[in-house]
């Protein structure tokens, strides 16, 4: 690592001849292998962009100029050139540095991105901040992949920068894939023009933008010369890059969507890494995509949908089996939401699988379109609650607030692979309203959990465990936990139920739950204010109840990365936090 | 209307020969102009598809055949030809017909609309539903605006069903205008696909739809014959037609902004009539409009932002007065939050207007890249409340919970003229993090409101009343209507604090009223679900009071349309009914 191991920041980049930067390239590379094939991370996405990384940082004068790079799983290079080398293993890690970029973690991380499509807007943004502001040399450069420019907010900022003589350069890295290939008419598109069948200028001409490419953004001498031209050019200008997605690493180009975010691997063979532990209790992605299979073959109206995540939420399952009825609509929740209402209104009954995090994407559609018409649309939201590595960005702790105040609209959350596959059978049967159905990312608690259907009574709860004094009331998976540290404490005093449904409120149960204890406990895996533990003060206001209500779930920050358990600990969430919460609130009582 | 009284039902329609639909279309149009300059309405945009609605209604077999119109604000015709002519009148009064398409309200409104850009991914929903239950004789269509399918969602929707089979026709209602002017990239080219000068099938037939059009779309014979060949072409198809808004009213062609909702006029010569009422004190639009353009004379660092309202926020005065730094772009809230957070990023102070019911298309945006960076975005949220006649699509009643859940957001709603005026004065002196004004659609309370800047203190309530038993805490304009109900009262038991803040709470003003008072009423013209209710109970039960609270506000149902008045008293947050409950509550004390 000769070179790399001698730039700090992208000045020291800027002073190597350029016939040697091959070479850098090629460390940056290795050194990217290196770390993420022993501490985990994206890999494909920054392995891909590896050449234009240095050539961006190269030709243009960062941080004065300013890039941003879209989603941000591609940015690793970037963090590696900018000072950040000697910090990379601990990326992801708790205390250590983001898997994205993140303002306040360098100056070069000119705008933190994570969810997709955002980075169009953002430069618009600075670069008509700089024409107030009289920097003219300024240059403004966002680099978007193809799966993300598809996304309807990346069509609202070309539409915009379209009409503006905004200094900005819309560089596409256009490898067909997001995490999932791409799809859509925007990616045929796109592949005709690489193929020389479409006219090139066509789609980002006719939105008056300054086309040039298709060029091989593998080519190192070609990039430089092309970016160097391009910033004599004023104005709105698109530079179309084809990448190869995991290039340099032979099993990530030939597996690209395995080697996403492959874990740990051998980073000579690319050979990927047994995983450590969780074998036995399925993934509740699992439970989904099989559960929807075995429910879809019975009644024939079912439909999935997933906005570009199928091989996340593993709806791919169904895609597979029962491809005509399973639709993978690309970055587009805001029209995945609505297709599934459409679907509704002609007597489909849609499975719409969108993460947590990203149905706040789909928000208005879900009032508007679902909700305020009554279409039983079945919402699953993936990855509700803390999600670990992937930090700020991606945690799903805002549904429960955000969905709570939508009239008609159901919330479930299941405690485990039964429940989840309970209630989508419940879902299916005929509900007359909509559900969201909320569960976390990963394993469960049930290695035999492919038992014969149930219903599911819409609003009943499920007690866990008679007290006397204290009754903790818990949603979703985290009642695994609650109800373990309850089974070591062993004391009659303290009772437990699953309420399973945030909405409605098993009014009948609390009724009674009120008059009997004393002290309640909520506990949920997301935001308190306007959570779970918020729907049970408004219960108790109305019936006048004056039981103390302690509510345990995440605080009014933003939570940062690090793995699961670490962070239910610091959100006092965690196993051995709330063990001694429960222990001291025992004795006091 | 010889023609028209015999309509009850599309069927009616098509047994008349074609040659007398022009008779027809000239019913219609005097029919909408007879009613609307009446009883008040959405008037331009109806008055523009009056041919396209009844050659729709006369090729396609509705309602067995799919029609959804974006928007709905252009359904007029289309409700009057589908047997609500004769209680057309009741249009959008309180019990009377919506304003827009609705299902519930008849079998002809295949979707409900209201926000725009929805109705590409509806109807590719059920043309997908269609083909999966073998009705291959069904047609899909959607009408949608050239403001509108600039909007992202409408992108979304064009880019899946470019891929797909599916059975459906977008027609492309092109008057080149929204309720303003429309904007964008996408805009210039539809214009130069008019004159000619672009190649008319270029981003339609990239995109994989069979393309028609440009058409005249005010040619009766024309549009027949071209949507009756439609009728047989199969797969994704697109019609470019090209309408005059206001069409038939001279008045309306040529001032089309206005004429988009006029109140009352003259139906022959189409002058409009005066209003009645509320002259004296400024709508709290122009408020925003006038003192943003105050402030930004002195501060060069301030910016406008509107998604498509110019008129309707009044940022349209600073669009006239400060062109290069006030930005309508269009029907893109998504855009327009993330180019705000991009400005704040390069230093500008971006004021971003938007209505509280179309926040909800930005929710993610205002999430990620405005709080969890912590970017001093200063939002205003116009029309936040109950908007009266518009209905259930639009009233803004969910901000207070979804945007409370955010950490970093402040959330303010001024009382009145003065306090919009001095929280964005205050806003806009450097405050170090984003904040929501929220305030309502029309009128305030103050003739002489244009008095000197004061800073408002963050966080900090003002006391109105003192009392001894009973406090009234409200938030926003509603305010005023607590203190008039106080005043006639004239109780000493009952006291009013005006919080100001929803975000962050006045603690040490609540601990003093916990302290004092033994019931807490709160009101606020929003969900009681998660909303400021809620945040006062969850202060209750932090700081362990047992105080009784009644919450008034929005119940958990949708509230649909009618005038302000009538919907606050409807929603016991009226004068009349709020004057019953504390005269009740005072009584009982």
């Amino acid at each position: 690592m000769a070179y790399l191991n001698n730039i700090t920041t992208p000045d020291d980049l800027r002073k190597i001849p350029a016939q040697n930067l091959p070479i850098v390239a090629k460390e940056l590379r290795d050194f990217i292998i290196d770390i993420v094939s022993a501490k985990e991370g994206h890999l494909g996405a920054s392995l891909g962009v590896v050449e234009l990384t240095v050539a961006l940082h190269y030709v243009f004068n960062t941080p004065f100029d300013k890039l941003i790079w879209d989603v941000g799983h591609q940015a690793y290079g970037h963090k590696i050139l900018t000072g950040r080398s000697d910090v990379f293993e601990t990326n992801r890690q708790l205390n250590g540095i983001s898997g994205f970029p993140k303002r306040e973690e360098s100056i070069y991380d000119d705008f933190g991105t994570g969810h997709s499509s955002t980075s169009i807007s953002a430069i618009l943004g600075m670069a008509i901040a700089s024409k107030l502001k009289g920097e003219t040399l300024k240059q403004h450069i966002a680099v978007i992949g193809d799966a993300s420019i598809a996304s309807g907010m990346a069509f609202e900022g070309l539409n915009h920068a379209g009409v503006t003589d905004a200094n900005v350069l819309i560089i596409l890295n256009d490898n067909a894939i997001g995490i999932d290939p791409s799809v859509g008419a925007l990616k045929q598109y796109l592949t005709n023009v690489k193929k020389g069948s479409a006219k090139q200028d066509n789609i980002f001409e006719a939105l008056n933008f300054n086309y040039s490419g298709p060029i091989d953004g593998h080519n190192l001498p070609l990039l430089i010369e092309e970016l160097n031209r391009l910033k004599t050019v004023r104005g709105p200008k698109f530079l179309h890059v084809i990448t190869t997605k995991g290039k340099g690493l032979k099993k990530a180009e030939e597996n690209q969507v395995t080697y996403h975010a492959p874990g740990k691997f051998n980073k000579v063979t690319g050979d990927l890494l047994p995983k450590v532990n969780g074998e036995g209790t399925p993934k509740y992605q699992d439970v989904f995509g099989l559960t929807i299979v075995e429910l879809a073959k019975e009644n024939k109206k079912i439909v999935g949908i997933t906005p570009a995540m199928p091989t996340g939420s593993s709806l791919k399952i169904m895609m597979e089996e029962i491809p005509d009825r399973a639709f993978d609509v690309g970055i587009a929740e805001q029209h995945a939401v609505t297709l599934a209402a459409g679907m509704v209104a002609e007597g489909l009954v849609p499975f719409c699988n969108i993460y947590s995090t990203f149905l706040q994407r789909a928000y208005d559609q879900v009032i508007h379109d679902v909700a305020l018409q009554n279409l039983p649309v079945i919402f699953c939201l993936d990855r509700a609650g803390l999600v670990g590595e992937d930090g700020a960005t991606h945690h799903g702790v805002y549904d429960i607030a955000y969905l709570r105040c939508i009239p008609n609209l159901l919330i479930f959350a299941p405690m485990n692979e039964e429940e989840l596959r309970n209630i989508m059978y419940t879902a299916q049967l005929g509900l007359q309203q909509p559900i969201a159905i909320r569960y976390p990312r990963g394993r469960g608690v049930t290695k035999n959990w492919k038992q014969p259907f149930t219903k599911i009574e819409i609003g009943k709860s499920l007690e866990l465990k008679k007290g006397t004094e204290i009754v903790v009331l818990s949603v979703g998976h985290i009642g695994n936990m609650v109800a373990a540290v309850l089974n070591d404490l062993d004391s009659s005093k303290i009772g437990h139920v699953n309420m399973r449904f945030i909405k409605p409120l098993d009014v009948t149960k609390l009724l009674s739950i009120f008059n009997k204890y004393s002290t309640i406990v909520t506990i949920e895996d997301g935001c308190k204010i306007g959570g779970f533990g918020s729907a049970i003060l408004e219960f108790a206001n109305t019936n006048s109840f004056t039981n103390k209500v302690h509510i345990l779930g995440i605080d009014d920050v933003f939570v940062q990365h690090g793995s699961v358990a670490q962070l239910h600990e610091i959100n006092n969430i965690g196993a051995n936090s709330f063990k001694i919460f429960i222990e001291s609130l025992h004795a006091n009582e």
